[in-house]
């Protein structure tokens, strides 16, 4: 940590930096400039809070050099986390495992019929809502509980695992019992209650970026979860706001590499929310894989016109078939490859 | 609402269009251009799920011209709604009540202290959090039910009602039997089971702009926890995120005549997250009062330097009697008036 | 400067980078950390090129400390720069001048009646555009080297001194012999060309914030102007890009108590821009004026129905009258006045 | 376009916006809803200005059906650009070439030392700036017309055609005559002056996105271009600005398929500043082939550590020849290819 004084600050509010600092059990580091001094903190342990010297006069700002996450960080451990949400289904590893289905469970019929057109296409998971989050309180809400075991008859139809997201803590501790991975919404990104209560549960999460969260944000919410003893977070970019009307979401792939350089855990995408509109579905999931994305989470219905929810973002039957082709392409040209469903 | 069509749509693609809405029971409208054809949509009670029509064929997409939300709109109530927490305490008329004290309830001493110097300068109301939502799992987390009692002694002493943040239903029903006021923070604006939990304590609820949202976001998340039947909602401005490190959040003041001229909800301004620096709050919040804010909250701690959350944001106490008195000097100037401290 | 060396950097790299700041002239001072080394750079003058310790083995990042600019700072000059467009015309003291006029020059008709309103109300200088930047090349693109002639028009028709924006080096020639100030629009606060050539010009200059434009940004913009020798040099915030479409910008008025902090220079605000929504520019050119501003530009039409650019955010007539009383009367509270228009 | 009006708005402010539409000559569609009336405009052929309506009493806001471009796009002509900058180097077709070097001309050596890595490792074509704009006037402002020449050297030895950067009307016209392609930076992608200077010069344009330009921006200043006669213009995506400091741009590749949908012109993405950090320049230039770039442009330079400008994101030598494997991968996966250099 490195406190920058004011330019002119007397050598009396230099020397009650390092008294606070020396007080606080750490050593300070005075270091003259041409134009301002600044005081470096050694030993630092990340525990400091920063506020009580921020507050001091003269000072103008502390400069973190330690992230303060911890349990998240490549430097706590090396090697990839590998996330195994059902018998063959692993995320961060080789494989890039593709996670389809509608954006709500709405019927039977429709959720089994999405989880055929999953299977026979390649897909290796199935996602629906059962609880959904939106905007407006008088739009769908989804169908509760009957809906996670609607979703339950689908996985015994096909054998494919189910990802569906929690909103509250009763939710969730329903959704580990019916389900294979929690899903946390982009709007509870920062819920912490609701991160707790998961880390809790020791189920996969899939914790998705908040709408205007950093990379350190979302590092720092699954920490929340770490920190409960539960380490099997995936992680997932799925855009960010924009000023840009033309699309929903601005599509963040970069935070691809940049997890994959700051953390351990892994992280897929989901270009559907990504980009909000259908036509720029599969050539941005082509991109999340060539960018290294450790899953594609993508939203297909088997009659989109009828959905009722995320309709325009929904990819048809047909285009998902051809996205699964080319995604094996470009995950091959990287050294990669996308798994066949596990066996029913 | 409007539907665009692609440049170059058949005649088959458009009259779809028209059989799927007429199907939906409202009548089509179609608008041939020099370049699109558009198809309005009349008799619109902004219940159509817009989804459904975006998929189909040649519609590029859809324009909404009814906004979602209802019962918050300028339109549902002309007149303003004045919320009050507290006899003599209120938002939404002429006067503009200043709520202050630390960001968290810290120990018996400070809180009492703290009131009394809101008190003692013409504060209206005290903040203080119990329960502390903090980015990283191992900051201070509040001291919980024991600061809700704390705050409560500092009612006691001072007379001054309270505003504290829930982040769970279980806390917003404690502060809910403690406090005066339930605030939602930032980042649960779109909580909605937090949402919908507030609307049925029937308390009133002060509810911040998340970091990424728009103000027609900030109403319907508003219209959440009045479709639970209650409208004692206060909003909040609060800062949004910003591309620019100098501050920590970028003050959207023209959120204030903006909601004005949307909703007949109050707003009121909080300063010192909308700028994050101790040395912006006084102005920011005289800039606030003069947009029309009908409050004003802030962060004031006996002694900054020892805060254990937001120091470097809170203002000493002389900065806010000084600060005190300018807001005066400002709401009188605008035809409004700060009032003072009700009675003990 | 601090340079990040990363988590478990051997010392041979941290030797690396000590030896290139020692070749560069400067002492290195090594930080050893809980988690990470730093190394201090003590005697920087401003003019290190990072790049080239940043691309050295496990250096992670670089961190300022220092400011890339200076004349324009604090530190160069204490006292406020007091920039004076036309006698008794002065912008960086006490008083708030008003510029006001069309967002076009169209007729001379239209000039001079705008000057007139403009005059009678109080204002203290004219704005209105000879050359338009336009997104589309087939909008109206301003009358050109015959607008100044109306401006000048105008100008001995009400004694109102004028503002307007130049575009290109040949524009700003002529305005800086037809005008009193010549303006840097925001599509230009980084065209380097043009400012250096504003800067040789020797008349004073109104250079605005660009639409994602750091605070830094902004007064490293001006640098350029003064590092020419002219620092009469008076910025404006005008509104940055944003999410919400309700707005056509986010005004961000804690730029104005930011710029007085880092720099001598003063800084006006323009609402007008700022919001793009006429209802909006009274509220918030009085929240400017609370702020701190050192002045404000205000679209003002004679009939803004018939405007040819930005009708919808200029102010009518009867509007900015009622504005200029209130401004005068926040002016006031905070210890400062709006002046009246010089002697014709 | 639409005409919304405010929720009961009088019968004779609904004719009055009816009557000025068709003094305009168009034709006027009320549309009564539930809420609002809206006017439909029937006819327009993209010249109305939308100012003269929104002025109007009662009226709410204009939504715009058509875009205000013309030639640039999809609808103006169906089939691709192909822009063509020396014989056998093409943008818009099946091939994919790659554009690199370093950042700035910094000497005979470096330059054409650069030319042979890029050569040697199958670039298409050199970059590299003879005028670099700069933020700070005290960085190094590159070797001007030398730096051209030293160009020229470097395509004499090596075969590949040059893209240099234009500042200004000075530069366009030099580069014209030195160079294969002009390119116009980010911050001058508003200078309407330049573009139309460029537009009239006959080379190919290489247009780079504004730091905060919607993708519609992007298209209005390459119809600037194409409103003066030159339609060679490729444009291309760099990044935009982010809240995010982990980078120093957010790289937003759903521009490449967004402008494909919009326009016939190419579009190519330069992952060193989209993302600013060297370890990410290769995972996002696999993922911009997979979004479906028309080409890349990346900085590489023989020695970053001892490069005078963007050193921190410039690959070395032999990162560049693994990414050029890449790259050839991930384009085959998608049925493209990337073209080897031209021959010398």
């Amino acid at each position: 940590m490195l406190v920058v004084m004011r330019h002119g600050a007397s050598a009396a509010d230099v020397e009650r930096v390092v008294a606070i600092i020396t007080e606080m059990g750490y050593a300070a580091h005075p270091m003259p400039g041409a134009q301002r001094t600044a005081v470096g903190i050694v030993g630092n342990d990340g525990r400091i809070d920063a506020g009580r010297i921020e507050a001091l006069p003269s000072v103008v700002r502390i400069i973190h050099v330690t992230q303060p996450y911890k349990q998240v960080s490549r430097e706590w451990r090396d090697e990839p986390t590998i996330v195994t949400i059902a018998p063959g289904v692993s995320f961060g590893g080789i494989e890039v495992p593709i996670v389809a289905g509608p954006c709500s469970v709405e019927s039977e019929a429709q959720i089994i019929r999405a989880a055929q057109i999953v299977r026979a296409a390649g897909g290796t998971a199935l996602r629906g809502g059962a609880f959904k989050p939106r905007s407006s309180p008088y739009s769908f809400q989804g169908l509760g509980i009957e809906g996670l075991r609607l979703l339950v008859r689908a996985r015994e139809e096909t054998g494919l695992p189910i990802v569906t997201e929690a909103m509250d803590d009763e939710g969730a501790r329903l959704i580990a019992e019916y389900a294979d991975c929690i899903q946390i919404g982009a709007r509870n990104m920062q819920n912490y209650s609701l991160l707790k209560a998961v880390g809790k549960l020791g189920r996969p999460v899939l914790l998705k970026r908040g709408l205007a969260a950093t990379i350190a944000d979302l590092l720092l919410s699954a920490e929340y979860i770490l920190a409960e003893g539960n380490s099997q977070v995936i992680l997932c970019e799925r855009g960010v706001r924009t000023f840009d009307p033309a699309v929903r979401n601005m599509f963040d792939l970069t935070a691809i590499p940049l997890v994959h350089s700051m953390s351990h855990l892994p992280i897929i995408a989901d270009p559907s929310h990504g980009t909000g509109l259908r036509d720029m579905v599969t050539p941005m999931a082509r991109a999340a894989v060539a960018a290294g994305a450790d899953g594609i989470l993508v939203e297909m219905h088997p009659e989109p016109e009828r959905a009722l929810s995320d309709g325009a973002q929904s990819l048809y039957p047909d285009q998902f078939k051809a996205l699964m082709d080319e995604l094996r392409g470009v995950a091959t040209a990287i050294g990669r490859s996308v798994p066949s469903a596990p066996q029913a």
